[in-house]
């Protein structure tokens, strides 16, 4: 199999370079996956913290992308692409259409990731907006749910909650291999009277162009239907995200009187745990994306690089022989 | 302590009479408060429940308020309330207007109960619009926080997210005895250039008028965060209320193979319990009347009516002596 290329962006996240940089190698010692790390960020400041323990032989497996420039907190989040040319998060996309890396990961707003790969890679022909995508664990299943948007689109249209139902669907058909994802879509009751316009108007759309299109689910129902896909606004998925975050850490503050009990349980729990995912990809665009959480953890970023790498080996975002091969 | 009357509507839910007056009488069992149940719906069928393992001097803590009428499904949702007035959702209602009972508990759909409410017993002064709230459990905490709006507005003005934040601290002030509670507003992130216009409006109006006030917080801090009251749109906080009630599902199927520690953590997860609150007020009413889920259990509807006694008890939504006296 090829060496799957990755851009990491090193200054993103809430704690610096030597954590992304740390969850980078941690990846590669554990998948068997051959990938190369474009690290984009300060060369010096890379430099130090990845040649401290860095053996001479795996020295090739890194590149390192000198960026001068920083965003700063006043910078306009839709027009930094532009005027942060060469800030590493706007870096990490730019090598994705230089046709040098094969996908991107960055821990950085959200906003202006968005921004940078829809003006850079482009939309995808038929998607309304990008979305961004998260799986969630189901019930009595092995297989995940993916929710989407989560974040990238708060207020939606329902054109828009249409072209989720497809993306979603495309992804989850590649990088789980199911053949015809069944969606649903997200509201507060089952009958076709609830909801908001929105909601009703995209229901009628998705009856129309969704091949597997099984109706509305409930709050409670995301982790127990039959739905492989479960559309909604980025508002509430973003919300819904967050809280299956915290629903680790709540079973853990509950059972911290009894630490045997609490270990044996967060062993079952694993799937439940936010870095286990690392990161989530935007749907849409012309290349693979994916958005670590700001607060990402070593362990979250090395996740994260294990799941661009599998993005990238069943071409579930972007086909990686669509753009030219780089340097 | 003077005896808590409560009307309640048999013929709502999912299950039949048998289950909610089922609940009843198991509440009676467990709560050293006394109250007298006032059961809607059909005499005859209800006596047949009631009275086949009812003793004789138990008789005279129920009434019976025989309703010849229902819904049907094609009712219009928001006029219900006049053209099926002997229906048992609605006559639950009309029993606190008439002052015979101090508070009320259906199952019934929520927009035929709200639109009863509010034209049959008003709007309080100064809410915009009523709101359902609902308490959810805390991490390292023995308090609760108080959600709302969970169901009953979709769409969401500024005015009434700001409202909401006022009534729901009115409620914890009086049903938690917390003395100045803290409000904040469910967002997609913390800084004030996120969310939607609606969310950033009432986040200016929210600093003018509400006295603790804490700003913005996401998704995984509603059961962290140092608020007692998380104000949101009506889809969002439905549809985050009901995934916690499935977190408490996830938890069982993760740990199916190890009946032993299932039995042990659900033990220490009951306030994760969907049925263990039972029913949710509607603030902003001028009455106390709480929604129980449409799929409630006896177990539930038990926990409804202590929820309602407690409601009264402390005047927490309306006060008792607001209305005259009944028969």
């Amino acid at each position: 199999m090829n060496t799957v290329r990755l851009a990491i962006d090193v200054e993103s996240g809430d704690f610096g370079p030597g954590v992304i940089i740390a969850g980078v190698l941690d990846a590669m010692k554990k998948t068997p996956s051959s990938f190369k790390a474009y690290l984009c960020g300060d060369r010096v400041q890379i430099e130090q913290i990845l040649y401290k323990d860095l053996v001479q032989s795996d020295r090739d497996k890194f590149e390192i992308i000198h960026c001068s420039d920083k965003i700063l907190p006043d910078d306009k989040r839709t027009s930094a692409w532009k005027k942060r040319a060469d800030s590493s998060i706007i870096q990490s996309i730019r090598l994705q259409e230089q046709g040098i890396v094969d996908a991107s990961v960055s821990a950085g707003d959200t906003a202006i990731l968005l921004g940078a790969a829809l003006f850079i890679l482009g939309r995808l022909d038929g998607a309304v907006r990008p979305a961004l995508a998260a799986f969630l664990p189901k019930i009595h299943q092995k297989k995940p749910v993916l929710l989407l948007d989560v974040g990238a689109n708060l207020d939606c249209r329902p054109e828009q909650l249409v072209s989720f139902g497809v993306l979603g669907s495309c992804y989850v058909n590649r990088y789980c291999e199911v053949e015809t994802p069944a969606v649903a879509l997200l509201n507060v009751g089952k009958e076709p009277s609830k909801g908001t316009r929105v909601i009703g108007d995209a229901d009628v759309l998705l009856k129309k162009k969704c091949r597997n299109y099984l109706g509305f689910i409930e709050g409670n129902e995301v982790v127990s239907s039959d739905a492989d896909v479960v559309v909604c606004d980025g508002f509430t998925g973003n919300v819904l995200l967050k809280a299956f975050e915290s629903f680790y850490r709540l079973a853990g503050s509950m059972l911290e009187n009894d630490q045997k009990l609490l270990t044996k349980v967060k062993s079952h729990f694993t799937v439940l745990d936010p870095e286990s995912y690392g990161a989530v990809p935007f749907l849409g665009i012309k290349g693979t994306v994916l958005k670590a959480h700001g607060g990402s953890s070593s362990r979250a970023i090395a996740n994260a690089v294990l799941t661009a790498i599998t993005a990238v080996q069943r071409n579930a975002v972007w086909p990686t022989n669509a753009r030219p091969k780089g340097c």
